[in-house]
Protein backbone atom coordinates (compact mmCIF):
# COMPACT_ATOMS: atom_id res chain seq x y z
CA UNK A 1 0.00 0.00 0.00
CA UNK A 2 1.50 3.47 -1.37
CA UNK A 3 1.72 5.92 2.01
CA UNK A 4 0.81 9.38 2.31
CA UNK A 5 1.87 12.25 0.62
CA UNK A 6 2.60 15.23 3.46
CA UNK A 7 4.50 18.13 4.64
CA UNK A 8 5.08 19.57 8.23
CA UNK A 9 6.19 22.66 9.02
CA UNK A 10 6.46 25.52 11.39
CA UNK A 11 4.46 28.21 10.70
CA UNK A 12 4.18 32.22 13.01
CA UNK A 13 0.29 32.62 13.84
CA UNK A 14 -0.11 35.57 10.89
CA UNK A 15 0.86 32.80 8.48
CA UNK A 16 4.48 32.80 7.69
CA UNK A 17 6.96 30.31 7.00
CA UNK A 18 10.13 31.79 7.28
CA UNK A 19 11.04 35.57 7.54
CA UNK A 20 12.01 37.78 4.60
CA UNK A 21 13.53 36.31 1.43
CA UNK A 22 16.47 34.85 2.13
CA UNK A 23 17.70 36.22 -1.25
CA UNK A 24 21.14 37.62 -0.81
CA UNK A 25 21.70 36.74 2.63
CA UNK A 26 24.66 34.87 3.05
CA UNK A 27 25.92 32.61 6.07
CA UNK A 28 29.27 32.84 6.91
CA UNK A 29 30.30 34.56 10.14
CA UNK A 30 32.30 37.63 8.16
CA UNK A 31 28.66 38.43 6.33
CA UNK A 32 26.92 37.66 9.22
CA UNK A 33 28.49 41.02 10.17
CA UNK A 34 28.35 42.95 7.10
CA UNK A 35 24.45 42.59 6.79
CA UNK A 36 22.00 43.02 9.68
CA UNK A 37 19.21 40.93 7.90
CA UNK A 38 20.87 38.08 8.59
CA UNK A 39 21.07 39.22 12.37
CA UNK A 40 17.11 39.60 12.22
CA UNK A 41 16.12 36.69 10.23
CA UNK A 42 18.28 34.37 12.29
CA UNK A 43 16.59 35.77 14.97
CA UNK A 44 13.41 35.46 14.01
CA UNK A 45 14.36 31.82 12.70
CA UNK A 46 15.18 30.88 15.77
CA UNK A 47 11.59 32.25 17.59
CA UNK A 48 9.75 30.33 14.70
CA UNK A 49 11.59 26.69 15.30
CA UNK A 50 12.06 27.36 19.36
CA UNK A 51 9.96 24.47 19.91
CA UNK A 52 12.03 21.85 18.14
CA UNK A 53 15.67 22.98 19.06
CA UNK A 54 15.87 21.58 22.68
CA UNK A 55 14.00 18.28 21.53
CA UNK A 56 16.25 15.42 22.12
CA UNK A 57 15.14 13.52 18.80
CA UNK A 58 16.00 16.88 16.96
CA UNK A 59 19.41 17.27 18.64
CA UNK A 60 20.34 13.71 18.25
CA UNK A 61 19.11 13.62 14.66
CA UNK A 62 21.78 16.80 13.98
CA UNK A 63 24.61 15.83 16.04
CA UNK A 64 24.32 18.42 18.27
CA UNK A 65 24.90 16.60 21.08
CA UNK A 66 23.23 13.73 23.69
CA UNK A 67 19.75 14.60 25.62
CA UNK A 68 17.14 17.24 25.27
CA UNK A 69 13.66 16.97 26.10
CA UNK A 70 11.26 14.01 25.87
CA UNK A 71 8.14 15.34 26.20
CA UNK A 72 5.08 15.07 23.34
CA UNK A 73 6.92 17.69 21.16
CA UNK A 74 10.12 15.40 20.80
CA UNK A 75 7.35 12.22 19.71
CA UNK A 76 5.95 14.44 17.15
CA UNK A 77 9.19 15.22 15.71
CA UNK A 78 10.48 12.03 15.94
CA UNK A 79 7.17 10.51 14.42
CA UNK A 80 7.61 12.96 11.15
CA UNK A 81 10.66 11.46 10.59
CA UNK A 82 10.11 8.29 11.09
CA UNK A 83 7.09 7.81 8.79
CA UNK A 84 9.17 10.16 5.96
CA UNK A 85 10.63 6.93 3.16
CA UNK A 86 11.69 9.75 0.61
CA UNK A 87 11.32 14.03 1.14
CA UNK A 88 10.79 16.45 -1.80
CA UNK A 89 12.48 20.02 -1.82
CA UNK A 90 13.29 22.83 -4.08
CA UNK A 91 16.92 23.98 -4.98
CA UNK A 92 16.13 27.12 -2.92
CA UNK A 93 16.15 25.08 0.00
CA UNK A 94 18.32 22.36 -0.67
CA UNK A 95 21.31 25.44 -1.32
CA UNK A 96 20.88 26.93 2.18
CA UNK A 97 20.84 23.01 3.67
CA UNK A 98 24.00 22.21 1.75
CA UNK A 99 25.15 25.46 3.38
CA UNK A 100 23.79 24.66 7.09
CA UNK A 101 23.50 20.56 7.38
CA UNK A 102 26.03 18.64 8.99
CA UNK A 103 28.01 16.10 6.51
CA UNK A 104 25.33 13.36 7.94
CA UNK A 105 22.53 15.14 6.73
CA UNK A 106 19.49 14.79 8.68
CA UNK A 107 17.09 12.73 6.23
CA UNK A 108 18.27 9.18 5.84
CA UNK A 109 16.39 8.39 3.07
CA UNK A 110 16.33 9.48 -0.96
CA UNK A 111 15.40 13.41 -0.89
CA UNK A 112 14.67 14.20 -4.45
CA UNK A 113 15.67 18.33 -5.50
CA UNK A 114 13.28 19.75 -8.00
CA UNK A 115 15.71 21.94 -10.10
CA UNK A 116 16.42 22.96 -13.50
CA UNK A 117 20.18 22.22 -12.48
CA UNK A 118 21.54 19.20 -13.62
CA UNK A 119 24.13 17.24 -11.53
CA UNK A 120 24.75 13.94 -10.54
CA UNK A 121 23.29 12.34 -7.50
CA UNK A 122 25.13 13.19 -4.05
CA UNK A 123 25.22 10.69 -1.55
CA UNK A 124 25.84 11.75 1.79
CA UNK A 125 27.30 9.34 5.53
CA UNK A 126 24.10 8.26 7.23
CA UNK A 127 22.10 7.03 4.33
CA UNK A 128 20.56 10.41 2.31
CA UNK A 129 21.06 10.70 -1.25
CA UNK A 130 20.15 14.16 -3.25
CA UNK A 131 18.99 13.01 -6.59
CA UNK A 132 18.35 16.18 -8.67
CA UNK A 133 15.14 16.33 -11.14
CA UNK A 134 14.72 18.53 -13.93
CA UNK A 135 11.33 17.43 -15.35
CA UNK A 136 9.27 19.11 -12.46
CA UNK A 137 7.12 18.23 -9.46
CA UNK A 138 5.27 14.96 -10.71
CA UNK A 139 8.46 14.04 -11.56
CA UNK A 140 9.80 14.13 -8.71
CA UNK A 141 6.74 13.13 -6.54
CA UNK A 142 6.70 9.80 -8.75
CA UNK A 143 10.30 9.06 -8.18
CA UNK A 144 9.67 9.51 -4.24
CA UNK A 145 6.60 7.75 -3.92
CA UNK A 146 8.17 4.77 -6.01
CA UNK A 147 11.25 4.56 -3.46
CA UNK A 148 9.57 5.29 -0.14
CA UNK A 149 7.51 2.09 -0.68
CA UNK A 150 4.84 1.89 2.44
CA UNK A 151 5.84 4.81 4.49
CA UNK A 152 4.91 8.34 3.42
CA UNK A 153 6.78 11.10 1.09
CA UNK A 154 7.45 14.63 2.46
CA UNK A 155 7.21 17.63 0.60
CA UNK A 156 10.09 19.12 2.87
CA UNK A 157 9.86 22.74 1.43
CA UNK A 158 10.29 25.54 0.41
CA UNK A 159 7.12 26.86 1.01
CA UNK A 160 6.65 27.79 -2.85
CA UNK A 161 7.41 24.12 -3.36
CA UNK A 162 4.72 23.11 -1.25
CA UNK A 163 2.08 25.11 -2.75
CA UNK A 164 3.06 23.84 -6.23
CA UNK A 165 2.37 20.53 -5.07
CA UNK A 166 -0.87 21.96 -2.82
CA UNK A 167 -2.23 23.70 -5.40
CA UNK A 168 -1.73 20.29 -8.17
CA UNK A 169 -4.06 18.18 -5.48
CA UNK A 170 -1.12 16.20 -5.15
CA UNK A 171 -0.63 16.45 -0.70
CA UNK A 172 -2.86 14.17 1.24
CA UNK A 173 -2.64 15.75 4.54
CA UNK A 174 0.14 18.53 6.59
CA UNK A 175 1.09 19.19 10.23
CA UNK A 176 1.74 22.49 11.27
CA UNK A 177 3.39 23.77 14.47
CA UNK A 178 1.41 26.80 15.44
CA UNK A 179 4.21 28.96 17.02
CA UNK A 180 3.13 32.05 19.42
CA UNK A 181 4.85 34.90 17.53
CA UNK A 182 4.11 37.40 15.19
CA UNK A 183 6.37 37.58 12.29
CA UNK A 184 4.61 40.98 9.98
CA UNK A 185 6.38 40.05 7.12
CA UNK A 186 8.42 36.96 5.29
CA UNK A 187 7.27 34.11 3.27
CA UNK A 188 3.73 33.42 3.39
CA UNK A 189 3.20 29.42 3.42
CA UNK A 190 -0.05 29.71 1.61
CA UNK A 191 0.90 32.68 -0.33
CA UNK A 192 -0.58 31.82 -3.91
CA UNK A 193 -3.15 28.98 -2.77
CA UNK A 194 -5.76 28.41 -4.66
CA UNK A 195 -8.60 28.66 -2.28
CA UNK A 196 -11.47 27.78 -4.96
CA UNK A 197 -10.18 24.15 -5.33
CA UNK A 198 -8.38 22.94 -1.04
CA UNK A 199 -10.77 22.10 0.82
CA UNK A 200 -9.81 21.00 4.80
CA UNK A 201 -10.96 18.39 7.21
CA UNK A 202 -9.51 18.79 10.56
CA UNK A 203 -7.13 15.36 11.79
CA UNK A 204 -5.83 16.88 15.20
CA UNK A 205 -5.25 19.55 16.73
CA UNK A 206 -2.55 19.09 19.38
CA UNK A 207 -1.09 21.75 22.30
CA UNK A 208 1.88 21.53 23.62
CA UNK A 209 3.76 23.87 26.31
CA UNK A 210 5.23 25.59 23.09
CA UNK A 211 3.25 25.48 20.08
CA UNK A 212 0.16 24.24 18.89
CA UNK A 213 0.44 21.33 16.62
CA UNK A 214 -2.10 21.09 13.83
CA UNK A 215 -2.94 18.17 11.25
CA UNK A 216 -5.53 18.95 8.39
CA UNK A 217 -6.62 16.54 5.35
CA UNK A 218 -6.82 18.14 2.09
CA UNK A 219 -9.78 17.66 -0.34
CA UNK A 220 -10.42 18.69 -3.44
CA UNK A 221 -13.60 20.96 -3.58
CA UNK B 1 -9.46 46.19 39.86
CA UNK B 2 -9.75 47.04 36.02
CA UNK B 3 -10.70 44.61 33.77
CA UNK B 4 -9.00 43.06 31.00
CA UNK B 5 -8.61 44.71 27.40
CA UNK B 6 -9.29 41.83 24.75
CA UNK B 7 -10.38 40.77 21.39
CA UNK B 8 -11.83 37.83 19.91
CA UNK B 9 -12.28 36.66 16.09
CA UNK B 10 -12.11 34.04 14.06
CA UNK B 11 -9.24 33.63 11.61
CA UNK B 12 -8.50 31.06 8.43
CA UNK B 13 -5.70 29.00 8.56
CA UNK B 14 -4.13 31.23 6.55
CA UNK B 15 -4.67 34.17 8.89
CA UNK B 16 -7.86 36.19 7.49
CA UNK B 17 -10.72 37.20 9.42
CA UNK B 18 -12.65 38.19 6.39
CA UNK B 19 -13.01 37.70 2.65
CA UNK B 20 -12.24 40.52 0.52
CA UNK B 21 -12.83 43.51 1.11
CA UNK B 22 -16.33 44.20 1.42
CA UNK B 23 -16.33 48.01 0.63
CA UNK B 24 -18.97 48.64 -2.20
CA UNK B 25 -20.50 45.43 -1.34
CA UNK B 26 -24.05 45.76 -0.06
CA UNK B 27 -26.63 43.19 0.93
CA UNK B 28 -30.11 43.70 0.01
CA UNK B 29 -31.56 40.81 -2.00
CA UNK B 30 -31.33 42.46 -4.94
CA UNK B 31 -28.12 43.63 -4.87
CA UNK B 32 -26.83 40.29 -3.75
CA UNK B 33 -28.64 38.88 -7.07
CA UNK B 34 -26.48 41.68 -9.22
CA UNK B 35 -23.20 41.49 -7.65
CA UNK B 36 -21.71 38.31 -7.27
CA UNK B 37 -19.07 39.13 -5.07
CA UNK B 38 -21.08 39.34 -2.21
CA UNK B 39 -22.40 35.81 -2.86
CA UNK B 40 -18.67 34.65 -2.60
CA UNK B 41 -18.33 37.02 0.38
CA UNK B 42 -20.71 35.09 2.12
CA UNK B 43 -19.90 31.46 1.28
CA UNK B 44 -16.21 32.62 2.82
CA UNK B 45 -17.51 34.42 5.85
CA UNK B 46 -20.05 31.37 6.52
CA UNK B 47 -17.38 28.95 6.12
CA UNK B 48 -15.04 30.84 8.82
CA UNK B 49 -18.18 31.29 11.17
CA UNK B 50 -19.51 27.81 10.86
CA UNK B 51 -18.41 26.79 13.88
CA UNK B 52 -20.55 29.46 15.89
CA UNK B 53 -23.55 29.63 14.36
CA UNK B 54 -25.04 26.46 15.32
CA UNK B 55 -24.04 27.13 18.88
CA UNK B 56 -27.11 28.36 21.32
CA UNK B 57 -25.50 30.89 23.13
CA UNK B 58 -25.13 32.51 19.66
CA UNK B 59 -28.46 31.97 18.41
CA UNK B 60 -30.09 32.70 21.81
CA UNK B 61 -28.13 35.99 21.61
CA UNK B 62 -29.22 37.19 18.06
CA UNK B 63 -32.88 36.35 18.34
CA UNK B 64 -32.48 33.30 15.64
CA UNK B 65 -34.57 30.76 17.65
CA UNK B 66 -34.38 27.62 20.66
CA UNK B 67 -31.72 24.42 20.74
CA UNK B 68 -28.52 24.29 19.59
CA UNK B 69 -25.49 22.63 19.99
CA UNK B 70 -23.60 23.34 24.12
CA UNK B 71 -20.21 21.85 24.05
CA UNK B 72 -16.99 23.15 24.42
CA UNK B 73 -17.63 25.97 21.46
CA UNK B 74 -20.95 27.01 23.28
CA UNK B 75 -19.46 27.50 26.38
CA UNK B 76 -16.34 30.02 24.61
CA UNK B 77 -19.10 31.85 22.69
CA UNK B 78 -21.03 32.76 25.72
CA UNK B 79 -17.82 33.16 28.25
CA UNK B 80 -16.49 35.76 25.59
CA UNK B 81 -20.36 37.95 25.96
CA UNK B 82 -20.41 37.43 29.98
CA UNK B 83 -16.74 39.00 30.45
CA UNK B 84 -16.90 41.78 28.18
CA UNK B 85 -18.32 45.06 29.87
CA UNK B 86 -18.22 47.76 26.95
CA UNK B 87 -17.04 47.04 23.12
CA UNK B 88 -14.76 49.56 20.95
CA UNK B 89 -15.30 48.54 17.22
CA UNK B 90 -14.43 50.75 14.23
CA UNK B 91 -17.20 52.71 11.46
CA UNK B 92 -16.74 49.86 9.13
CA UNK B 93 -18.08 47.34 11.06
CA UNK B 94 -20.56 49.32 12.83
CA UNK B 95 -21.61 50.13 9.38
CA UNK B 96 -22.15 46.21 8.50
CA UNK B 97 -23.35 45.84 11.66
CA UNK B 98 -26.38 48.37 11.88
CA UNK B 99 -27.85 46.75 8.19
CA UNK B 100 -27.74 42.80 9.72
CA UNK B 101 -28.22 43.21 13.70
CA UNK B 102 -31.76 42.75 14.92
CA UNK B 103 -33.64 45.17 16.33
CA UNK B 104 -32.45 44.14 19.41
CA UNK B 105 -28.25 44.34 18.68
CA UNK B 106 -26.20 41.55 20.39
CA UNK B 107 -24.10 43.70 22.50
CA UNK B 108 -26.03 44.50 25.45
CA UNK B 109 -23.91 46.79 26.92
CA UNK B 110 -22.12 50.11 25.77
CA UNK B 111 -20.05 50.25 22.56
CA UNK B 112 -18.06 52.56 21.23
CA UNK B 113 -17.67 53.30 17.95
CA UNK B 114 -14.28 55.13 16.77
CA UNK B 115 -15.18 57.59 13.71
CA UNK B 116 -15.33 60.68 12.36
CA UNK B 117 -18.42 61.21 12.43
CA UNK B 118 -20.79 63.00 14.59
CA UNK B 119 -23.94 61.18 15.67
CA UNK B 120 -25.74 61.10 19.01
CA UNK B 121 -25.83 57.75 20.90
CA UNK B 122 -28.28 55.38 19.65
CA UNK B 123 -29.91 53.13 22.22
CA UNK B 124 -30.83 49.94 21.16
CA UNK B 125 -33.35 47.78 23.04
CA UNK B 126 -31.84 44.92 25.05
CA UNK B 127 -29.18 47.61 27.03
CA UNK B 128 -26.79 48.04 23.66
CA UNK B 129 -26.18 51.72 23.11
CA UNK B 130 -23.79 52.71 20.67
CA UNK B 131 -21.49 55.98 21.48
CA UNK B 132 -19.45 57.92 18.16
CA UNK B 133 -16.64 58.80 19.71
CA UNK B 134 -14.62 61.38 17.64
CA UNK B 135 -11.33 61.56 19.28
CA UNK B 136 -9.14 58.28 18.53
CA UNK B 137 -9.15 54.89 19.69
CA UNK B 138 -7.35 56.18 23.19
CA UNK B 139 -10.72 58.27 24.32
CA UNK B 140 -12.84 55.41 22.94
CA UNK B 141 -10.91 52.76 25.06
CA UNK B 142 -10.59 55.10 28.15
CA UNK B 143 -14.82 55.45 27.79
CA UNK B 144 -15.25 51.81 27.72
CA UNK B 145 -13.18 50.94 30.36
CA UNK B 146 -14.88 53.37 32.80
CA UNK B 147 -18.24 52.32 31.78
CA UNK B 148 -17.08 47.97 32.20
CA UNK B 149 -16.10 48.19 35.39
CA UNK B 150 -14.71 44.71 36.69
CA UNK B 151 -15.47 43.23 33.43
CA UNK B 152 -13.24 43.73 30.44
CA UNK B 153 -13.72 45.57 27.10
CA UNK B 154 -13.52 44.12 23.84
CA UNK B 155 -12.05 44.98 20.66
CA UNK B 156 -14.74 44.12 18.65
CA UNK B 157 -13.40 44.67 15.20
CA UNK B 158 -12.65 45.19 12.30
CA UNK B 159 -8.90 44.36 11.96
CA UNK B 160 -7.95 47.47 11.34
CA UNK B 161 -9.38 48.79 14.72
CA UNK B 162 -8.07 45.56 16.27
CA UNK B 163 -4.51 46.23 14.57
CA UNK B 164 -4.75 49.93 16.05
CA UNK B 165 -4.92 48.85 19.77
CA UNK B 166 -2.11 45.90 19.27
CA UNK B 167 0.07 48.09 18.40
CA UNK B 168 -0.49 51.19 20.32
CA UNK B 169 0.18 48.56 22.96
CA UNK B 170 -3.26 48.54 23.93
CA UNK B 171 -4.34 44.93 24.16
CA UNK B 172 -3.90 42.41 27.20
CA UNK B 173 -5.12 39.24 25.70
CA UNK B 174 -6.65 37.87 22.37
CA UNK B 175 -8.29 34.53 21.28
CA UNK B 176 -8.62 33.19 17.99
CA UNK B 177 -10.94 30.35 16.97
CA UNK B 178 -8.63 29.29 14.02
CA UNK B 179 -10.76 27.79 11.18
CA UNK B 180 -10.23 25.18 9.22
CA UNK B 181 -10.11 26.70 5.63
CA UNK B 182 -7.98 28.72 3.45
CA UNK B 183 -9.05 32.13 2.08
CA UNK B 184 -6.05 32.81 -0.33
CA UNK B 185 -7.35 36.46 -0.15
CA UNK B 186 -9.08 38.75 2.08
CA UNK B 187 -9.08 40.81 4.94
CA UNK B 188 -5.49 39.74 7.33
CA UNK B 189 -6.16 39.99 10.63
CA UNK B 190 -2.51 40.70 11.93
CA UNK B 191 -1.55 43.20 8.12
CA UNK B 192 0.83 45.59 9.64
CA UNK B 193 1.53 44.42 12.73
CA UNK B 194 4.65 45.62 14.22
CA UNK B 195 6.39 42.73 15.33
CA UNK B 196 9.34 44.41 16.55
CA UNK B 197 6.99 45.66 19.37
CA UNK B 198 4.37 42.85 19.90
CA UNK B 199 5.76 39.66 22.15
CA UNK B 200 3.15 36.08 22.48
CA UNK B 201 2.55 34.38 25.33
CA UNK B 202 0.83 31.26 25.01
CA UNK B 203 -2.51 31.10 27.11
CA UNK B 204 -4.48 28.41 26.26
CA UNK B 205 -4.84 26.12 22.62
CA UNK B 206 -8.30 24.30 23.13
CA UNK B 207 -9.59 21.96 20.25
CA UNK B 208 -12.93 22.09 20.01
CA UNK B 209 -14.72 19.63 16.92
CA UNK B 210 -14.66 22.58 14.51
CA UNK B 211 -11.98 24.66 15.20
CA UNK B 212 -8.73 25.72 17.57
CA UNK B 213 -9.27 28.08 20.02
CA UNK B 214 -6.61 29.86 20.62
CA UNK B 215 -5.24 32.48 23.51
CA UNK B 216 -2.58 34.46 23.77
CA UNK B 217 -1.40 36.95 26.27
CA UNK B 218 0.11 40.51 24.75
CA UNK B 219 3.59 42.12 25.86
CA UNK B 220 6.01 44.60 24.72
CA UNK B 221 8.74 43.64 23.15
Amino acid sequence: MAGKVFFSVSMSLDGFSAPESMEGIRATPEQREQDPRLERWMAQWMELQAWIFPQRFFRENLNLGEGGEEGRDNDIARETFERTGASVMGMRMFDLGERAWPEEAPFHTPVFVVTHQQRVPWERPGGTTFHFVNDGIHSALRQARQVAGDRDVRIAGGSETILAHLNAGLVDEFSIALSPVLFGAGTRLFDGVDASRVALEPVRSEPSSRVTHLTYAVHPR
